[in-house]
């Protein structure tokens, strides 16, 4: 058979309207979700999540009656998040299947992995302990086992944070440095900057540190963590921080990065969930055969 | 020109293909914001934005060092939820811009209005005083203005989400019930149900009240709410929960529509945030022209 010249015309024509079609719509259109809200705009030219440095957010928890609320609720700040790595580690011995199917349930790409205290601090009987190091100190041997870009951030369970801050860490080239809300009776802990230079730091407590940052207060570049192969957080309760930076030496505070518009916005705060005491015992005999047997087994 | 048979059917099999790839693959395609994480899923028939019935989400508040901290946090769960109006009601004489801006930047549908308590609880010195009531009303009063069909909920915003608790609210035909986590010593205030029969009310305060429920342990059908026009919360405080419920008569607690799994799981915690004092005074002597003054300006 024959085609005519006209048949090829036709159905090119008609082939590129639809492709042209295609290609121009897909962009916008929702996705499976119906997801139209405006998430995190990562930069102004809205850039691919896979052009983007990614965000290796190491989070320290415990088992306690608050502990799966807190984790439901970060997750939902980090799932605005785009290219993002969750590291959640639990000063534990076991893992915790309720855990888990929170992280598994948010979508989030996430490594839920398990760092008990040292018996030596556990066992301590006077003075703070140092919650968090063992985690953290996983989560950074995470980090030099796993990647090589990118930024690391210390983000406990508890705090809260602004979408605006990722932005700005993602960025980090070395240590960056902002302010945390909601730190001490001075409201606020933040570098000094006067004419876009680091003055010191302001903090309620500075106790004789070269870095008086809180935990939530700074970010740092993995390329430069990996140029530190002995960089640890100390078990020294109320030194984490400064222990840790200091480990990052060369550096000094002056050399850091100030976010946050020079450290004048508040992009992170320092909140603190009020304690609940475990939860009291459920009297089986009388409630056997109801719901409450299995709420029970969900709460501490 | 005589256009040949063939031809036509050609251009009608290309099409269809063209099509059917378009309609196929268009659903799971990322949107413009390369958002490809899992997002709160309405249904298991994922349904488009406007065939959900709209959430009205009334959270009272009022001005203290977290309150920014708790609406940034709040409005992250809130962005992940779809048709969704936020009433934020707010207990001052006037609305304050650090707050609108917190709202605006969330992209979320909202309104901001404010409801001073009356004097008389106000100037009050002894005893609790009715929080949250004055706002309250104010979101009842807006929803009788402005909705005509959907749920209301009324969400505190230190209180921690689950994004299926929105999922299963969305189709309260009258009034739902559902567990709360974090209260008082039992840790979980809920429905008692037994072979998917309501039983009562476990609480670890019954306090004489027919509807012993927290503030975010129940779910209100608009069209209910609008065909009980004298439907309002008491100030009355521990019982404002309860007097609201009652003033929705006729309704007794057994007709609730019991849910999260026949009370079975935890989808919301009254989670409470440690209160911080207002921050000290700033030494503008010592910190003129530095950054510290923009930062106090954001303080309470």
């Amino acid at each position: 058979m024959k085609i005519p010249m006209k048949l090829y015309l036709i159905v090119f024509v008609c082939a590129t309207i639809l492709f042209v079609q295609y290609h121009i719509y897909t962009p916008y259109t929702q996705n499976a979700f119906n997801f139209e809200r405006k998430v995190s705009c990562e930069s102004p030219t809205t850039k691919a999540s896979s052009d983007l440095p990614p965000l290796y957010i190491i989070t320290p928890t415990y088992r306690r009656p608050e502990q799966l609320a807190e984790l439901t609720r970060l997750s939902h700040t980090l799932m605005l998040v785009p290219n993002l790595i969750w590291l959640v580690i639990e000063d534990a011995y076991n893992t915790n299947n309720l855990i888990d199917d929170v992280l598994k349930r948010s979508g989030l790409n996430y490594h839920y992995m398990i760092a008990p205290m040292p018996v030596q601090y556990k066992n301590k009987t006077k003075g703070p302990k140092p919650r968090g190091v063992s985690n953290r100190n996983k989560g950074l041997e995470w980090i030099r086992d796993n990647a090589f870009k990118g930024v690391l951030y210390f983000a406990d369970d508890d705090n809260t944070y602004d979408l605006d801050l990722f932005t700005e860490i993602r960025y980090t080239k070395t240590v960056s440095l902002f302010p945390v809300g909601l730190i001490t009776k001075a409201g606020v802990s933040s570098p000094i900057v006067q004419n876009g230079t680091f003055r010191g730091f302001y903090d309620g407590w500075i106790g004789g540190r070269k870095f008086a940052v809180d935990m939530a207060g700074f970010a740092v570049s993995v390329q430069f963590l990996l140029s530190r192969p002995k960089a640890s957080m100390p078990y020294k309760p109320g030194f984490e921080e400064d222990g840790f930076l200091k480990s990052l030496s060369p550096f000094e505070p002056s050399e850091a990065e100030l976010l946050a518009s020079n450290c004048t916005r508040i992009l992170v705060w320092h909140t603190q969930t009020k304690k609940n005491e475990p939860s009291l015992a459920l009297n089986y005999n009388k409630y056997n055969n109801t719901n409450l047997v299995s709420l029970k087994n969900i709460l501490v």
